[in-house]
């Protein structure tokens, strides 16, 4: 029989509105598996946590508590960006994981991240073998920019796009409300991908309802084309309703939302690329606008979750369980799609060196030629993403996401000098 | 037996998640009254409407779409900022209004809106009863600003609490999951009167949790204070969420929104006092700050409406109805709390001339002393406006909003020349 072994799972990045389902799906399955798991562990501040050696023993936590995860958004342990460098270079702190896994007898690593974390799990990975130490690694993905490849989307993106689609929708009948608001821009999160942006276009049937235009971070950034697309819109509609990726790129490469606007100190203007754009329509066209940034707003909206995304993050929780459990050493659980309409999903498996450091942007296919909108092939991707409702609990008007006791399992080792 | 009249209703100014479900309550309740009621007419962008002659016949529409505006957002026969002046600066208009109204057989009138809509419907019905028209003019209360006198609260602001305390509750837990992020700021409406910033304390039981500082335009802004609140939160919770009325001003009366940003050619920034806040927390304390913009997101956010806001607005709309054909000239229902704990309210009236052109702040024994919290006594007022949900019904992942025919009467009037 099996030696009993402890697991440890860890939140990495940004967080998303679904990452604790993940968890919830981890834990909750992990705790099923009473003859192969002994303590779960989770880092605090994700894989920070392991390199302190602050281990949340989630045994405190109550099943109900672990179970109200589900529909929890943030990051219930602490998420930290932090990026391990190449194993020469952070040779200290691999050694330093794997001593900790030692101490406290990890045999499953669990890593819930995006392509930086599933490239750091897999040099985890590869350490741990080099150092003798028997532990399984298995990647667990999120991000709400669905821009991990080989998975057919992201947990995490699912209830953003569904968010933003929404968002989109009942700004576009606001606007259409009000004849003498012209323009409006709603900035979404979106470094180097255009997901999310392109997900607004749900909120229209087509180019004639809002979003009348989409900006990717895909697309170099054009003024004149799109102070023309802006012009003719209003002229046809009546209005300008814009999603815009706060990642746009001047064609010399620059971000749109770093280029030239100074505040009252010369201080270049950080950030918003929705207030820049107002200003170059203003500037060029004189009509009156209103724009939005979402920021954080859009991750953490579990309040309007998509529930095809809730499953689908705690599936690949439960999944990463099963696998590590199995001994998959060096993979992660992904989204396999089946059809598109009806939609059909199966959990599949991928190596994390398929999945590390690899950028899945918005393909040709799926932005119209005129790089301002998306294509029909593009909807029949996104459409099922945002399918169903997952509302949380509500107590005196407001959600009840819980909050953890968060307990600390003694350390054994001493502390960590990096 | 009374003749038969018919009954115009106009949307006015900034609309909301809910001045269509006060539509609905006007029309299904005007429906009913078969006697004494003939057409209903709606007007095309309000009150401009009625000046155009372009009055839509909302018998055109089906029981079902007009049930539907009860969960639509947005103003479904289009709103319009428009102010009309003096009776004497204004007198072709107001004679215009009251021709339109002749040729139409309009004996009740409902006017939607703010303060300036409350003393523009006053004016009409002096103007009327000055020409010998005989027409009911009777107010619709409506703002997100919550700024109306008399009234204990206005439909559309419960929405708008609603949306801001549960957007403040999920980004303060994000920031929470990420040690690097120290400050957030969320930026929402209110240009005047601070009630949507501090319905953004709901979010947290007390200072503890986000939000930890609010910005009422009803202080003056103190860049000195605000910046050791920032920092002594920080210290003592690990990051500061703020939630900003976009109508906070300096000492001299300037808006901090305006106070200063220029882009590169030179024009003021215009908006956004939540990156301007995040500009002066960077170059003072340097933290790393993440903000947002909620603008139109959230008034129009229906999915995420306020029950007691629904109710409150499609009631408003009904007794609009019954004082008009009871003949109560001139004025307007009211909301009248009769309990905090349990929440208990009722319909009162209030005469129009008591509702004009008065701006009701965010009075003294609702902020903390410091200026940047809300008091207990707030809490007891705001807590049951955002009680309970009414989501809205989906289809693909999205809210079914309805759009209605919107067919014009046939007009008997020559053209405004106006």
């Amino acid at each position: 029989m099996k030696k009993k072994r402890n697991l440890f799972y860890a939140q990495s990045g940004g967080v998303t509105a679904v990452i604790n389902a993940s968890a919830c799906g981890v834990i909750e399955t992990a705790r099923k598996e009473k003859g192969q798991v002994g303590k779960i562990y989770a880092g605090r501040m994700g894989i920070v946590g392991a390199l302190r050696e602050e281990l949340i023993d989630t045994g405190k936590e109550s099943a109900r508590d672990i179970a109200a995860l589900r529909h929890t958004p943030g990051g219930a342990f602490g998420s930290v960006r932090y990026k391990l460098k190449s194993i020469q270079e952070s040779a200290a702190e691999y050694q330093r994981l794997v001593e900790v896994f030692r101490a406290h007898d990890i045999g499953y690593f669990i890593y819930n991240g995006g392509g930086d974390s599933m490239d750091t799990a897999n040099k985890i990975a590869q350490v741990a073998k080099s150092m003798d130490y028997d532990i399984t690694c298995v990647g667990l993905p999120k991000t709400v920019d669905n821009d991990l490849p080989v998975t057919d989307n992201c947990p995490g993106f699912g209830s953003v796009a569904k968010y933003v689609a929404v968002s989109t929708l009942e700004a576009g009948i606001d606007v259409g409300s009000m004849p003498q608001t012209k323009v409006f821009i709603l900035e979404v999160m979106g470094r180097h991908a255009g997901w999310i942006a392109a997900a607004g276009g749900l909120a229209g049937k087509d180019r004639s309802e809002p979003p009348h235009l989409i900006l990717f971070p895909e697309v170099p950034f054009d003024e004149d084309r799109f102070i023309a697309k802006v012009k003719d819109s209003v002229e046809r509609y009546d209005n300008c309703v814009i999603v815009a990726s706060e990642g746009i790129r001047r064609p010399d490469g620059s971000f749109v939302a770093e280029s030239g606007t100074r505040d009252a100190f010369g201080h270049a203007q950080l950030g918003g690329v929705a207030p820049h754009l107002a200003e170059i329509v203003r500037g060029r066209l004189g009509y009156k606008f209103h724009w939005a940034v979402a920021d954080y707003l859009q991750r953490s909206a579990r309040h309007i979750a998509s529930k095809v995304d809730v499953e689908q993050a705690y599936a690949m929780g439960k999944a990463a369980v099963k696998m590590a459990l199995a001994g998959v050493h060096g993979s992660l659980p992904v989204i396999v799609r089946t059809s598109d309409d009806p939609y059909r999903w199966k959990v599949g498996q991928a190596k994390l060196s398929e999945v590390a450091n690899v950028e899945k942007k918005v393909p040709k296919k799926y932005i119209t030629a005129d790089g301002f909108y998306i294509t029909e092939a593009c909807r029949r991707y996104l459409a099922p993403l945002i399918q169903g409702e997952d509302y949380p609990p509500y107590k005196n008007g407001l959600p009840r996401y819980v909050r953890l006791k968060n307990q600390l399992a003694k350390k054994k080792l001493p502390d960590w000098q990096g």
